[in-house]
């Protein structure tokens, strides 16, 4: 394929949004480089990444990481990066009504990542955490009582209509999203994740699929899945870690 | 085309994010049906946005409005739908790499319109803003003094890059969409957009001259622009009117 190898450029200290399309380069076992976690010396670090921002990147300007650079093509934003994959990558059957079902279910599990992004950051994505914690339990109580319950609730009905994945029976690419998500929530917020599981029994199958899936499993133990962490989306703050009402 | 008229389910009584494919519709002529404002003896109303939610309309399962009906297609998310009906009215190049800068230019604007959402309900969608109207002002602030500048000195860049829209020297659908993110912010945050004016002149050239196209202008003084009020993404509230930092 005249676009291989792949690049994926994004901030190498986090999982973040370029985990998405890193989990379907991994799953497809694509030959990709992951450019910002080559050393700076390589044209790689946090000045790569730094570069996309500033529009100094080859190519059209983007407004954010990730970027993924395929041949000629230069492309952002996660669900436009997942979808270019995962139709290159035969992660979705090839029908047109599939491929809009994969980008619709992409950018509905990349809504709740949002949401969950926000509990910790709900005034503003340009002031510390620290700054806004009250706001952030708040928050947080919010997502964990009404709006994760909504979630999972409509992720489990559509799972359970196709008895296999998001689109249909066999795995496609929203149901590595899926996976991230249910992994990243399970990491920031395992008391209301662990008071929910039984809402969506099927959703935690299909999460568990993905990660037993050969090449999943053995990039989920390599060095190149980063751990969770607080610099992330999803992170970890104990008062964060709230039952829902 | 057989896919036509296309229907258009979402709720009758607010602009929100039906706004952006009714924008599409309208800009190219195509013939559709505003479903839910039809009489509700006639299958509109609000009772079938509700059935949506609920997973009473036929087809595959949406987690919410709008949702595009076109021939046996069901489709949710709103920048599917901006891309599903922006390539087959030929509002965007027909070449790989426009399409997907249009896409992802597309969720760009969607990204902004988001946050804007969010600056009078940063805690929670779930809660009244009245319950929050501290938090909202916090994030308004935020807002308008470090998110939006930086939005808008990238959207600025990005056309004076192509010399006319956001994809290309043609408009495309994504222009339509800045088109209504320019809008909104105006209505809802008119003194910031006044003070940040200088920093996008040609992002509001070309916003008026999207407003200035025969079908859209048209649209604009017809009844079937629902006007801006306190129930869509773009709200007026005189505590969050602030002038930026």
């Amino acid at each position: 394929m005249e676009s291989e190898p792949y690049e994926l450029i994004y901030w190498p200290m986090l999982q973040g949004r370029g985990e998405f399309p890193r989990l379907l380069l991994e799953d497809a076992g694509a030959a990709y480089v992951d450019v910002a976690r080559l050393p700076e010396a390589d044209g790689g670090g946090v000045p790569r990444v730094v570069a996309v921002r500033e529009g100094r990147e080859p190519g059209p300007r983007h407004y954010a990481p990730p970027v993924l650079r395929a041949g000629d093509l230069s492309i952002a934003q996660t669900g436009v990066i997942c979808s270019f994959l995962g139709e290159r990558l035969g992660l979705v059957p090839d029908d047109e009504a599939s491929r809009l079902r994969a980008q619709q279910l992409m950018l509905t599990v990349l809504d709740v990542v949002d949401e969950a992004h926000d509990t910790h950051h709900p005034v503003s994505s340009s002031l510390f955490f620290e700054e806004q914690r009250d706001e952030a339990i708040a928050a947080t109580r919010a997502f964990v009582s009404v709006r994760l319950p909504g979630w999972l609730d409509y992720f489990e009905s559509v799972v359970v209509d196709t008895g296999g994945g998001l689109v249909g029976p066999d795995v496609s690419y929203p149901d590595l999203g899926l996976f991230q998500l249910v992994e990243g929530l399970r990491f920031a917020l395992p008391k209301a994740m662990a008071a929910h599981c039984d809402r969506a029994p099927e959703v935690l199958n299909l999460a568990a699929r993905i990660a037993a899936r050969p090449r999943i499993a053995a990039y989920l133990a390599s060095p190149r899945r980063i751990p969770f962490n607080e610099h992330g989306i999803f992170r970890y703050y104990p008062e964060l870690d709230v039952v829902p009402d």
